[in-house]
């Protein structure tokens, strides 16, 4: 590979023959070297989980100058760490992008998603880091308006950088007509809620089982600055997201509790 | 079961055996009534995933008067969302635990864990949570001397509840003798790294795989208000920590950027 080009590496929830990822290579290859390590199929609900008993491999499954794409049996965080330790031959990525996601991954949903699990991992690196979601879960998802803004943000985050511990969740809502966004918004995370999240079945051997389904409720739907209130109502939501979660607001309450047990002893 | 006690659901990402959450059932049952409801076996390093499309079965393992011990073959948060939705009887519960987990969940250590999984879940329920660990591996570690401070918190935070949005990661030192925690500290996440993460082998059957492995960095070691500071120091240490991950610190900087195609367009 051309060491003065930037390397980027990217990886996803929806598995390496997603259209999503596919696309996204195909929007920022001209800014960098690329890197791929994927999952090798779905694995949506993944967070930051990582394969702490599983072995792992790796399966090339595409080379050409510039691009090079990677399968993994593992989960989304483990792709980025796989790439990281064995694939990007001691060179640094300067970008890690994931997506583009099939499916919103705003509010609540970025504790959740694989695709978030990316670019936190990322971010825990200190590497710039951005996810990219659609929210539109069909596999033949239509991508294309939002080739402009993909390629205007990698470029700037290329360029720029972000904060410390700082990484993008970037989510596009869906349109009837194409390239008719109303424009870009910078948002906080909404408070929404996951409601009738189990569906119970009876299985024909006798047992009951149950599959995660549910519908997403936002808790704040007048809240104009978040990113729920923005995908509503056509706007592409930029929520930063940091690694460090500390509730530093809270921490003035705790410190006037008191969790000494020696003073509950007479 | 008695409905004017309060109602505690208890998971954990080391399994329904395991000693941490059995002593933690032991040292909070006279508090209230206990569902217990934890993956069937070890789920380290599960963090907020949940199974999209897995179909997932109960177990009961044991039931006494108060006390009602379950098993799910799911994750962490999996566990979470069946005993709210299956086993809770329509009753909200007043608290959620997770642990005792045996091992460190400070610093970047919080985005991995199963059991802090279990804690945001709750959080996102907007149900007072609070995830417990001890920095010992051991399947067999000594939790005894966490007893009296473990009593005190519960107690309280079931009495006082927390802020929306804010639950509580409490991770305990290993000491050489039991009881003589310095005190306890409110502390942030300390900043550290994960590094040397993969280990290569090679397969008899001839192709290479990987472990994850690795060992922790602490990035601040000198920073006296973090969780790692606290530990290595013998503190016990809280960290409050919130599920609303924006970075709002980072919001006005991004403003000033220009993500608008259009302006790219003569």
């Amino acid at each position: 590979m051309e060491n003065k080009k930037p390397l980027i590496l990217i990886s996803n929830d929806d598995g390496y023959q997603a259209k999503g990822i596919c696309c996204l290579v195909e929007m920022v290859r001209h800014l960098g070297d690329i890197i791929v390590c994927a999952p090798d199929d779905a694995r949506s609900g993944f967070a930051c989980a990582f394969s702490a008993t599983k072995p792992l491999t790796l399966t090339k499954r595409h080379e050409e100058p510039g691009l090079q794409v990677w399968s993994c049996n593992g989960t989304p965080v483990d792709c980025v760490k796989m790439a990281l330790g064995e694939l990007c031959g001691g060179r640094r990525p300067d970008l890690v992008l994931g997506g583009i996601n099939h499916g919103d991954n705003g509010s609540v949903n970025s504790h959740y998603s694989g695709t978030m699990g990316v670019v936190m991992e990322g971010c825990m690196k200190y590497i710039p880091s951005v996810a990219y979601s659609l929210c539109d879960y069909r596999h033949d998802a239509d991508f294309s308006p939002l080739e402009p803004y993909i390629k205007m943000m990698t470029a700037r985050v290329l360029r720029e950088g972000l904060p410390k511990g700082v990484c993008l969740n970037v989510n596009f809502p869906v349109m009837e007509k194409p390239q008719t966004y109303k424009g870009v918004r910078i948002c906080r995370m909404a408070f929404g809620t996951w409601c009738s999240e189990i569906y119970k079945c009876h299985h024909p051997r006798g047992y009951d089982y149950w599959w995660m389904m549910g519908h997403y409720r936002n808790d704040e739907p007048d809240a104009e600055d978040t990113d729920n209130w923005a995908l509503a109502h056509g706007y592409v939501a930029i929520t930063p997201t940091h690694m460090d979660v500390t509730a530093y607001e809270a921490m003035d309450l705790l410190r006037q509790w008191d969790f000494e047990p020696s003073t509950l002893q007479p």
